[in-house]
């Protein structure tokens, strides 16, 4: 039976190859798509093919893309193979597209999840010429029930000339009523968001579609791009364990609530590991607002310690995602999916005090983070909503582990080599090794807690090393460095392959 | 006849050096004060003495001084040049204070703004043992005026152990009326901050105060410290007239409304000159959203070209400060002081949509900024409110003359020395040489922009060569850095005082 219940929706019916011919050299396109959910799954691959036709002819053909962040290899890998993008923005993670991105063949902009709709809706990013847009169905007077993520799809449905939807059926019709769809106005006509607790509920189960601009209705059956998660290490436990006993002590000290505060967490096996770690830990009766749902989060409420999570989009394991297709219609009660410029946006992310997790490249002795670039110059995927969160949480930690590349890389550098997350921003660093809460103290305070507590034994002399050189040649001053030296670790790894003194 | 109407605090009038008695060695002080207005002007300097005497008996005697932002000589000043000050946060600027911070006599944590108060509340700084706090006056119902700041005040008078209060008789009666105090709670508690439009008024025309806690009041008689403006010199000019055609053609381009949004600028002569821009520039019925009030606000609202300015602090020249003592009355209709938890709260600042203006140290050829260290190491006064508006404005500006040091230094250069706003974060950098619109750009188009329009010709082709070198070394990338050479510049200076080639 069809999921599209409007005869006029249905007499727009096409094959992508159909559809794609909407789409022309030049364009922006607005997709669907975040973290691998609710991705169109057609109309990528029928525009690749068109893409490199026009190439093969020896004719020009390049799109903006613009998404609500990662998508999946049938997507943004398809039409990256084909040099099909010009642009891109916001967060991406697609090997061919990094590799795009980072061979210039494709220019990049690593925009804030939260300000990526709203710019588009101010016009900063030019006029939108197309909508690629995923549904779960469409009902029978209209209403375009959303899928599996929602993104900045609002935005890309208002602001788009042409639009066109899939229509997925692999996606539950369970999740109708899961969504919240609230749409941000042009500056002089927001009021306040009126969320005061993760799982408020403003807006409408459904978009807001102007029949007039769709031009295509693509019917699809495909499952999202659901990765599995590795095996839970003794890594990401140990900081995981850390990170409950640093909020237990904060409970303790009557800085946290005994039910904590709304938790936020990056996507990630460390993340996941952190989940884990509170559905087994003390803590009851917890709440969520973050950006994504991941597996630990649907264990969390089959468990009964979450009672509601606040996210744009999923991204669950193959088995996490036949769980909530089979049973969408429990686990709306407890997930809201709102637009990301709501589940990112600062407003409401300050009101709540949000506890926020985020996972990193690496922190150097001062508190700053790096989130997105390889030995300062290569893009890995981009900030994401990190930021967002961070800014504005109640407590900002970064995680990971304290080496890479089997030691040959150090978390913990003298200066991180690209800047996402500054020193006024950060306050609690965690790896295996231990945690540094960074809250009220000076940089050379930060400096050494971080580099005692947080650093691998084999880079602490040569940390330790540089603090006590840049102290000398800075001549104090309040944030010692040796900028001669202050990137010696990266360069290093450049020419010899470790961060390690040979 | 005494300010002081209310006989219970009448009672409790003694001398500051009485009054300093009930601050200790290792005491967390909340003072008030924010850029130089409304700072108490009788306490800190008898608190110097008695750490003085302390010292001079071999005793330990530092206390960690919170403010709102930038206080005076006879406040910081005093207090750090007898080395009495362990801790400092958040903006400062006084050059004994810096000299001991970056001298490590005094820790210092650089933190934003609108974080300062929210984190004393939430317990991050510890337990507040006193407030010291100036008001305009005492009714005799027992209501505190505020004076020409309101900073952090209400949260130090809130959370404080004991209370000492300055009342200063140089303050204009006219004030009570033009303050608006709204605190914000503890994660949990929080509701929307119900302000639609600059002017806005929320709370309360005066202070809460627990009487319980006050232990002493001081009665003064002393003007602010006021700093006279330099005459503007062609390079603000200059650089007001960019911005002011940039706002036209985004005015144009229908990016923007004709009455623009609500205006942000930072402090200093530059700011100051875009303000006197906008008194002669095409448009009206202006609203400002922004930190302090300067000279050119004030003119604006004698002009009518201003209709309502939202603050948390004046910072005036001692003309302009005469014009407002004299006509409070009449200014408080257009001007409205709040705690600088609202004043530079992200909630509101995104949803007005501010246009913020904001100087800089320098600027990278991808767009970061550093507000506030000299060459990487040496603090010069913090990142004060800069960050609360960039990241939340409709649009962000840097402004800064493209040359320093007789052209020594070049605010343009391959890699900031220390981050603060990241390239995530910065939408447009003007330098009298030119405007860069980044928007919408990714690196290596941003960089090409800024090399070509903002940095000075003399620098020009070193920074070419570098993207050139870059771009080599990092094989292309995403961002092009040749780590060795990325703080070239800043090395040269260090060594041979001229970022210049020999």
């Amino acid at each position: 039976m069809s999921r599209i219940a409007s005869d006029k929706y249905r007499s727009k019916v096409m094959s992508a190859e159909e559809a794609a011919k909407f789409i022309n050299n030049g364009d922006r396109v607005g997709f669907a798509g975040f973290t691998g959910a609710g991705y169109p799954k057609a109309l990528p691959d029928a525009l690749a093919a068109r893409i490199k036709d026009a190439h093969d002819r020896g004719e020009e053909f390049k799109i903006a893309s613009y998404t609500g962040a990662s998508t999946a290899p049938e997507h943004d890998g398809a039409l990256a193979a084909v040099d099909g993008i010009a642009m891109r923005m916001p967060y991406q993670s697609d090997p061919i597209m990094r590799n795009k991105i980072n061979a210039g063949v494709s220019e990049y902009n690593d925009v804030h999840l939260s300000h990526s709709g709203p710019q588009v809706r101010y016009g900063f990013w030019g006029t939108l010429d197309v909508a690629v847009i995923e549904v779960t169905a469409i009902t029978a007077d209209g209403k375009a029930i959303p899928s599996s993520s929602i993104g900045n799809n609002n935005v890309y449905l208002e602001k788009a000339q042409r639009i066109i939807l899939e229509v997925n059926a692999w996606q539950s019709l369970d999740l109708e009523g899961m969504h919240d769809v609230y749409s941000m106005k042009l500056p002089g006509e927001n009021t306040a968001i009126p969320i005061t607790s993760a799982g408020d509920r403003i807006g409408s189960k459904y978009y807001d579609i102007d029949w007039e601009r769709v031009v295509a209705v693509i019917e699809t059956d495909a499952e999202d791009r659901n990765t599995p998660f590795k095996p839970l290490d003794q890594e990401s436990k140990t900081i995981a364990e850390e990170l409950l006993d640093f909020l237990g002590n904060e409970v303790k000290q009557g800085r946290l609530p005994k039910h904590l505060l709304p938790m936020q967490s990056g996507v990630g096996n460390i993340a996941n590991a952190v989940l884990v770690g509170l559905n087994e830990g003390p803590f009851e009766q917890l709440t969520s607002y973050t950006e994504v749902i991941q597996d630990g989060m649907v264990d969390m409420i089959d468990s009964g310690k979450l009672l509601v999570a606040s996210a744009t989009a999923f991204s669950l394991s193959p088995d996490a995602a036949t769980r909530m297709n089979d049973n969408a219609a429990h686990y709306r009660n407890h997930i809201v999916l709102r637009p990301q410029e709501i589940s990112n946006n600062p407003e409401v992310i300050r009101r709540l005090g949000v506890v926020a997790c985020n996972g990193m490249i690496e922190a150097d002795i001062y508190g700053n983070v790096n989130s997105t670039h390889i030995m300062g110059s290569r893009m890995q995927n981009g900030i994401g909503g990190s930021g967002d969160f961070t800014r504005n949480a109640y407590i900002s930690c970064f995680v990971s582990p304290s080496l890479a590349k089997n030691g040959d890389i150090s978390a913990i550098v003298p200066m991180v080599s690209h800047h996402d997350h500054t020193e006024h921003d950060v306050q609690v660093i965690i790896t295996e090794q231990g945690l540094a809460d960074l809250r009220g103290l000076s940089p050379k305070q930060r400096a050494k807690k971080i580099v005692a507590n947080c650093a691998h034994p084999d880079y602490r002399p040569l940390l330790e090393e540089y603090l006590e050189r840049a102290h000398a040649k800075a001549n104090g001053a309040h944030t010692p460095h040796d900028l001669a030296e202050a990137h010696s670790f990266h360069r290093r790894f450049l020419e010899s392959g470790s961060m390690k003194k040979a």
